[in-house]
């Protein structure tokens, strides 16, 4: 598999190899968009999870696809994790984007996220978050703000390592155990 | 937005509003039907819902296209329920005639539905209802009895006001608050 | 209706002609999905399902879209039950032969499965199971496991036997009641 040829010296193939893409709004507060990463990393702390990369886009639905696209085809990145562009606004392309992009959905992702979140956010329902496959990478959009990215990811966190090793075919165990 | 050019003088721009279509079978008892949409008011009510239109068709899959296409482009309607036609008989398709006519898919509002149901009636599980935006309307299907519709509805009410919001991209509050 | 005509001497039309098609893995232990088949009856067992095939066959997607259209196309089969390759392996391929062959998918079914299994098992996120009608007949996919298949079959087992009834346009007895 020429992902695993293209892993960094010292990464080891049980790793997950994450990338994080936060989609930005022009006039948002940027330093709330690193909140939200810094969330997601506070949750995947632990696990087998190694962050290799973390880009931010603009919520324009052809510089997120054009992300998705080189992370998954290049090789190196097992995950990526979204944040931003899931609500029902016209700028919102970030599952637009990534149903272009995957190959098979992963319909029980999303679905599992917004029943977490539901509990505590009415307005979770709304979220058109997708996951999916593309190559050997595994794309999960997530919500914009800190709290309901934490609370989606968290409540998939598990499965996300499982999943990432039946798209690779292979077991991963955490680093250091 | 032409929708505003549209609104009927006395509607604010803060108010929801809401058109209700029922989809009949030809052989059904008609105040049945009347009865769907009562319960659907009685939901609505004390929201920023206002009712501007009320309508029936036959359970034809034009028909019913036909009435959806002409509320959401013709401005002047938010949001739409339907109710009916959402099983597995051959004569449902209130979802096929949705999914013609929606540009982005709500997948989380029927799964909110469906699961709020589900907890007092295991049939739920088959409703094919789906949820989704065209143009600046959003489009919701909802079950034909009076009290799965009534469920369903109350389930994500909260929501669809923000959902609207969301959509036309301002900010709705309640009339007379 | 042709299913009718094509219903074996004995079987009344109350009841839920039902086929398992197990599809397997080539290195897989072959009494490991015998014994999922065997889950599956004893859910079944005292509906008014009536077993009138069982095959497996390897997790070719062709092979597997093939036996569904039999199965859908030649009548006298009312409900598939599927078991395994709902995955996220390059080899899991029941979803997508499922999506080939239905005309009007159940999301509500995989969804409830879902929720039902992941009380108990966080990994059940990851399933891509489907369900949906061709033609007069309705297409399940489970997982793999006996325990698992057990678990998802019965928390929808109620709703199949409406589901059928609903599909074929008319109303199911239990047998011998």
């Amino acid at each position: 598999m020429s992902a695993c040829a293209a892993a960094p010296p010292g990464y080891s193939r049980s790793m997950v190899r994450t990338a994080i893409l936060t989609v930005t709004r022009p006039n948002a507060p940027s330093d709330g968009e690193d909140q939200t990463a810094r969330a997601l990393r506070q949750v995947l702390k632990g696990g087998p999870f190694v962050e290799v990369d973390y880009q931010s886009v603009p919520d324009e639905q052809a510089l997120i696809r054009a992300k998705l696209r080189v992370w998954c085809d290049q090789g190196g990145v097992d995950l990526v994790l979204t944040t931003g562009g899931v609500g029902l606004g016209l700028r919102d392309r970030t599952p637009e984007a990534t149903a272009e992009v995957i190959e098979r959905e992963v319909r029980g992702l999303p679905e599992a996220m917004r029943a977490a979140l539901a509990r505590e956010q009415p307005l979770a329902v709304l979220s058109r978050a997708l996951a999916g496959v593309r190559r050997s990478t595994l794309i999960v959009n997530l919500p914009a703000t800190p709290d309901s990215a934490r609370t989606a990811l968290a409540a998939v966190v598990t499965a996300l390592a499982f999943a990432v090793e039946e798209v690779r075919g292979e077991r991963i165990v955490p680093p250091a155990t």
